[in-house]
C-alpha cells in the first residue's frame, strides 16, 4: 500500500458532547489525529467531505461520495461513515472499479472510553491492503460483503444477512 | 472466518505496572478481555503459551509455539508477542503450510491511555481474514512479510529492511 | 470522615450513549465503581435517589431530596447531581443543618476520554472531609458557596455572580 | 484560593514507559496539562523543582523543597511526589508555617488507564482551599495528618499507623 486516501463523512466516530447543549454534534474527523498518534508509517490523506449522521446522508450525498473516489489516483480507500446507512452507501460504490474500498465507523464516539473505534479503524486498515479491488465493510472485527450485511440496530452490531 | 485462534506469549501488550514493586510484570493476556468488551462477533478462543518478555524467548520457547500452533484445527491464527524478536518468531513459524498466521504486539501497554493496544489488534484481525495461507507480521499499521521487516529499536517501529 | 454518604441524581456524570437510538440516556450511577476502581480506603454508601437530568428536577424532586438526606445518620454527604440547576438544588439543601453537603457533578460524561468527572468527585471528596457543616459545590477544581456562584451556560463552566 | 503553587518532584505520577528500553522513565510533570485539560478556573503556577523517584529524594532534596516553598508569596501549595517517602517529606515540611501545603501522588502513572492520577490531584485540589494551615497528605481518597500514616507497601495503600 503505497498510499491510503481517506474519505470522512460524520457519523458516531466523530461525535462529540456539549453539555451546554446537552447534546451529541458531529465534530471535526478524528481518524487522522488518530493514526498520527498510533505512529502509522504509510502515508495517507483525509478528505473530509461530508459531516453527517448517516441517517441524514442522502442520494446527491452518495453521488459526491463517488464522485469524489472516483477522482482520486489512490488504488486503496478507507471511509468512515455512519452505521445505519453505511450498508446502502457501500451498495452506492460497488460499481467503482479497480480500487480497494473498505467502509468502517463506530458504535461508540472515539473520544468514548472504550469506544471501537480504534479497533474499527485498525480492521478496515489492515483488511485494505490486503484485499483484491471491490468494496467491504469492516465493523465488529469482521470483514462482510455489502450484499450479504445489515445493522441490526437493536442489538447494536452488524450481522449476517439472514 | 469460522474461528480465530489467538496464542499469547507475552510482550508489553501485556505489561501491567507494579507501584510496590516500582516495576512492570507481563500479566494475564489483555486480547481476550479486549475483544469481548469491544463486541466482536466472530470465535476466538486464546491460548496462554507463553509469558515472556520477547526479549528471553528461546528457541525452545519457539518451537513450543510452532508445535502449538500446528495442533490447532483453526486455520486463522493470531499471534501476540513482544515486539523485540517478532520477527525471529515469524520466521520460524514460516515451516507451517496452509494456516494464515500474524503477529502483533504493542510499542505501548494496552492498559496505558494512547496504546497503540487496540489498533494493532484491529490491523491483525482485519489483514488475518482477508490473507492468503503465510505468515505475516502487523505492526505500525502495516502487514509486513517477516522476511522484508525489522524492528527499528531507536525509533521504536518497524520499517523496511533497507 | 467515618463514612460517606453518597446521593445521586443523575446529570451528566451518569449519560451514557446508545447508538441505536444515537441518544444520550441517563444510566446507572457511576460513583460507586468509580471509588472502588481508584481503591479509596474511607467507608461510602451510594443511594440513588433520583435519575434525571437537573433541567427536569421538580421542586417535588428536591424535597425528597432533602429528606432523604436529613434521614441519614452520616455527617458528611455528597450529592452528584447534573450542572444546569445544582445551585438551585444546594439552596433547597442549605436547611439541613449540621451536615456538611458538597454537591458535583460533570460537564462530560464519566465514561468520556478526558472527563471531568473522576477529578470533581475527588475535589468534593477532599472536600467535603475538611468543611465545617454547610452546603458546597465542587466544580471546575473550586469549592464555591452556592449563594455565590452561577453556571455560565455559555462559556460551559461556573463562576462567580457577578 | 487566590492561587494554587504546585512544586512536582516526580514519582509515578509522572512516569512514562518507553518500549525500545522496555523501561519506566519519569517524565515531564502530568498535573499543568490535565488542569489546563480539566478547565479549572482557579490560577496556578507549576515549578518542576526535582524529577526523581521518591526513594531517590535525599535530606538536600528535601531541604531544597523546603526552601523553595518556604520563598513563594501563595498560601496554598499543592507538592506532587513519589508515594515512598511522601510521608517522610511532608514531616519535613512541617516546619514552614502560614500555609497549607497537601502532598499527593499516583499509585499509578497518570497517563495509565484507570489512574488515581487525576482523582488523587482532585482530592488535594478540594482540600487545600478547605483546610487551615498545616501539612497534609491526600491519598486513598483520604485527608491524612502525615505523623498518622504510612504507606502499607504489600497493600499498595495508604493506611493510618496502628
Amino acid at each position: 500500500m503505497d498510499q491510503l486516501c481517506i474519505v470522512t463523512t460524520g457519523g458516531t466516530i466523530d461525535k462529540i458532547y456539549f453539555d451546554d447543549k446537552s447534546d451529541y454534534q458531529i465534530g471535526e474527523p478524528q481518524i487522522g489525529g488518530i493514526l498520527r498518534e498510533l505512529g502509522v508509517t504509510f502515508q495517507f490523506t483525509v478528505i473530509p467531505i461530508i459531516r453527517k449522521d448517516s441517517l441524514h446522508i442522502s442520494a446527491e450525498d452518495r453521488e459526491l461520495l463517488r464522485a469524489t473516489i472516483a477522482a482520486q489516483p489512490a488504488r486503496h480507500v478507507l471511509v468512515t461513515h455512519g452505521t445505519d446507512t453505511m450498508v446502502e452507501t457501500a451498495r452506492v460504490l460497488a460499481s467503482l472499479a479497480d480500487k480497494t474500498i473498505v467502509l468502517t465507523g463506530a458504535l461508540s464516539p472515539a473520544r468514548f472510553r472504550g469506544s471501537d473505534a480504534e479497533f474499527n479503524i485498525g480492521t478496515a486498515v489492515g483488511a485494505v491492503q490486503c484485499l483484491p479491488p471491490g468494496v467491504y465493510i469492516a465493523m465488529n472485527g469482521r470483514i462482510w460483503d455489502p450484499e450479504k450485511v445489515r445493522k441490526n440496530v437493536d442489538a447494536n452490531r452488524f450481522e449476517a444477512l439472514g
